[in-house]
Order: C-alpha cells, then structure tokens, then sequence
C-alpha cells in the first residue's frame, strides 16, 4: 500500500461518474468539506490482498504516528488510484480502507472516509510546513513499515 | 519517472522553507497562480539517470498527448517528490524539467515550471471528470512509454 499523507487547511470532494467498482453510498456521502484535515490518499496494491489485516493494522499505526507530529483536528481516508501501478482487488481496498476507520475512530480520532470507486472533484490546501507532505509504503511487514521517507519537493 | 497529471480549475503554490537542493530562484518564483491548468506533478527516478533526454523527451509527448484530449489552457510542471521510493539525483531531476519546459514551449504551449527543493504550500482544485487525474510512468524506452493507465479510485 501506498500513502500520501497531506496535512491540509481543508479538503473538499463532490463525487462525479460512478466507476463500475464504485461503492454505493447514501445521498449524504456525495459530497464534503473537511478543516484541519490530515488527508490519507491511499492506494492498496496487489501485494496486501496476502495480509489485509496487518496492511489495515500498519496504516492505522502510520497515520497516529503522523498525527503525533502534525495534531491534525480530524482524519481523512481518501482513496487514490494513482499512486501505485499495481493495484489490489476493490474488495480488499475498500475492506482495508473501512477497517483502518473503524480502528482509527476506536483510539478517539474524527475519522471520515471518502467513498471509493467514484470519478471526484477536490480541493485540497496542503500547509507547505516539511511534515505536511509525507508519502509511505505500508507494507504487513513491521520491520518495512520503519522505513521512512521525508522529502522535499 | 511517475507522473500525476491533474486538469484543475486552478493551482496555487508559495515556497516555504529551503531544502538543501533548492534551486536558486527570484523573489516573482517565491508564488504563482495559474487557472485552467493541466498540473504535472513529477517524481524523476534513480533510474532516469540513465537517459534523461529520452525521459524528457517522453514527457514532453505525454504531456502533449494528454493535453490535446483535456485542452488545458497552461501547463504547470511540478517537482513532486512523493510519488516514488527511488528518487533520482537533484540535478539530473531539475534538467529534465528544464528540457521539458523548453521543448513545451517550443510546441507553443503556455508553460510554467515551479521551483525545485522547496517545501511549498499549495492549492488545487482537480476537476473530477474521468481524464482530470491520470497517473503515468515514464520510462526512456518508446514502447514503455505507450502502457497507458487509466484508473479511477
Ligand atoms: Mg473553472
């Protein structure tokens, strides 16, 4: 799995076109607008459909650790095909993505996912500060997981 | 080199802090605003050394390739870091944007290349049709560089 993790002034996505693995999702869901937002884009790779749980589990580990340094008011789970080349199956997509929610909302955190599978405009504002553009690879591997990336530009 | 190609409303960017490979750049480069904008968010790769001028070279027509179908009014090249885990060296990343930017220019496109090693602040607003985000892997080999991706989230 990989992860761009923005620390933004706001986030705000309107869903367009449906994808034919678009999630169905109530009226309510089409459309939000978050502040202070530490944002997740997230691509789930062909790899983690081996170890869904510890993919969910090391991403839940990543983004706490992330919100330490950042203290973001709320968390938002964004899912982004375009950060990988290989891509894992929707279904397990969408049942990592749902259960780093659930984990995440458990330690206390306001947690909002964006549906998955639908075309969407945004508007992002990234802070610009050296740890509000972070990108990572999640891997079920713990040791992996240490590897960290911090880069400019 | 990975490429995110975002067709925006708008793209707005101000340098914040220096990184230790930040281009030297005049105080009219510290900001910019640019609208209707196709964004090339770019990550050059350790193995772009090998061949920069074919890598700029496949850009430049990836770049025209994509525009001719979103009809951007402005190109915007953005150094962006975080798109890959194996980063080529500073120099050889900036002369391949440089080239880029030249070669656009050339064609008669209008073209903006932001400044390179800089922690940057940043907004966009990404329009949400079906080709307004599309990610590439550019390689230096010509039929590489046909493998399309088209991938919603
Ligand atoms: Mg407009």
């Amino acid at each position: 799995m990989r992860v761009l993790l923005i620390h933004s002034d706001y986030i705000k996505y309107q869903v367009k076109n449906k994808t034919p693995v678009a999630e169905e999702i109530e009226e309510s869901y089409k459309n939000g607008a978050f502040e202070e937002a530490l944002v997740v884009f997230s691509s789930i790779e062909k790899e983690d459909e081996k170890n869904p749980e510890a993919i969910a589990r090391n991403l839940v580990a990543e983004v706490k650790k992330t919100n330490e340094e950042v203290n973001a008011e709320k968390i938002v789970l964004y899912p982004y095909a375009h950060l990988s080349s290989s891509l894992g199956a929707p279904k397990v997509a969408v049942q990592i993505l749902k259960d780093a929610e659930d984990a995440l909302k458990e330690e206390g955190l306001d947690v909002f996912r964006v549906p998955f599978g639908w075309y969407k405009a945004f508007e992002i504002s990234c802070k610009g500060h050296p740890l509000s553009e972070l990108s990572r690879n999640i891997s079920s591997d713990k040791e992996e997981e240490e590897k960290k990336e911090k880069k400019p530009s």
